[in-house]
């Protein structure tokens, strides 16, 4: 009568996806993951089989671009919060380390012990500095709705391009209301976040953040007037149609094939 | 510093659904909503989201067939899990008192605590009996995958209809293959569990189970025959296949006005 949630069988056809659960859950016992990010994952999945589990091409288009903005911003930083931590630290330190990017723990709600255990978590993955930690955030920012957020004066509030994986809507605007431009990861094409971004990824941070750093290496040898264009020709609201498209498309195909997604996982619901 | 997590204005536009997170973070600490559980909401949210967030004439279609088949059966069970008591304890008592029906806690990991937990649960949500828990659920039945999963000889075995709120597409399927009418609510369209089902509510279990209480307390006044042809007239493969149409057609709505969907909670994702 054991609960025998951590033994996944590799052939599972789902042990990716539940292996990333029990990542989430580890962090979440360990106090980097917050309850609202283990919701926040479940919407994301249903929304990763929405678009069919995989980087789309029109994933792609938005990875150079916001590969091609981190590379030719002045001051890049990335924002982590709990699941991003969680599910990529070491990509992150990679990422950062590439672009010349700061790496700074930003949290909704701030949690001295949370904001402590993300940037153990990401000095364990190698890296050097992490702002934004306790008093280290000593800059405010107005955000919509009258709410005040603190950032680090030496990261965030200086940046010209801010990486915001897995971020809230209200965050984005605030940036975006700034001058800043604003990288979000997000598996809905039509959330807050998504809309109010610069350049918006619709993927899976586990494969997005991979591809990111991919097609930084590449583009990094790239000169300038190349990765101007790219960002010249890439728009983010007419990408995020496309997401959405690809989205209705995926739907009439399964209805029409009369076949299902396998969303439910052999587990209690 | 503190996290205020607890504390949700109701002013809050996204209020209500941040209280049923509570409500399922406060039974996953009581041990009654599994892991999984918390992302299989996660999951619904965003379905609902795409749903439009209301009981759509199509849920109702099979809300009625769904009443139908409960009043008409001759064994009812209303299956239980984590979610499903955590969620809606009380509305499954009233639909038991109100429709004959047993009431069975069933988990796909079978836990004797979770077990005890739920039946609990639903004891102070005014049942008076609790089928399927610990040696009382003696009975296999062979699921796909050769799982072997017990219920109870007195409930599930014997039941020609079994409601399954939240329930897995293994389960679904099984107790389609043993005869039964299964009615399963599940936010999903395409899920197998929505497929296999007999009828398939396509809508969030804590408004769904509320209008199936209101439904059957209207239609039990009347006669059989006209039973009978709700029944006859219902079609769960075309209505699922509306069911996607739906969510097709508040996607392209959402992306033509350019407007998104607030998915994001004011929290840390």
């Amino acid at each position: 009568m054991k609960e025998k949630e951590t033994e996944i069988p590799p052939e599972h056809p789902r042990a990716e996806s539940l292996l990333i659960r029990e990542r989430l859950i580890k962090h979440y016992k360990s106090g980097i993951v917050a309850e609202a990010g283990l919701f926040a994952h479940g919407r994301g999945e249903a929304f990763d089989y929405l678009l069919g589990e995989k980087t789309t091409k029109n994933a792609l288009k938005a990875i150079e671009a916001a590969a091609t903005a981190l590379l030719t911003a002045k001051h890049p930083v990335i924002s982590v919060n709990g699941n991003a931590a969680a599910l990529a630290a070491r990509d992150i330190v990679k990422l950062a380390e590439l672009t010349g990017a700061k790496i700074e723990v930003n949290l909704f709600y701030r949690s001295a012990e949370r904001e402590i255990a993300i940037k153990k978590l990401l000095e364990e993955a190698g890296a050097k500095q992490v702002l934004g930690v306790g008093e280290a955030a000593s800059a405010r920012i107005t955000e919509v709705g009258s709410e005040r957020r603190r950032v680090d004066p030496a990261g965030i509030l200086v940046a010209d391009v801010v990486l915001v994986p897995l971020e809230d809507g209200d965050r984005t605007e605030a940036l975006v209301e700034m001058g800043k431009k604003v990288i979000a990861i997000d598996l809905n094409p039509l959330s807050r976040t998504a809309q109010f971004a610069t350049i918006t990824i619709v993927d899976n941070i586990v494969r997005a953040m991979p591809t990111l750093i991919e097609v930084a290496e590449k583009l990094r040898k790239e000169d300038r007037s190349k990765l101007k264009t790219i960002l010249a020709n890439f728009g983010n609201k007419r990408n995020l149609s496309e997401a959405v498209n690809l989205i209705n498309q995926r739907l009439s195909e399964l209805r029409e094939r009369g076949t299902y997604i396998s969303i439910s996982l052999k587990g209690e619901k």
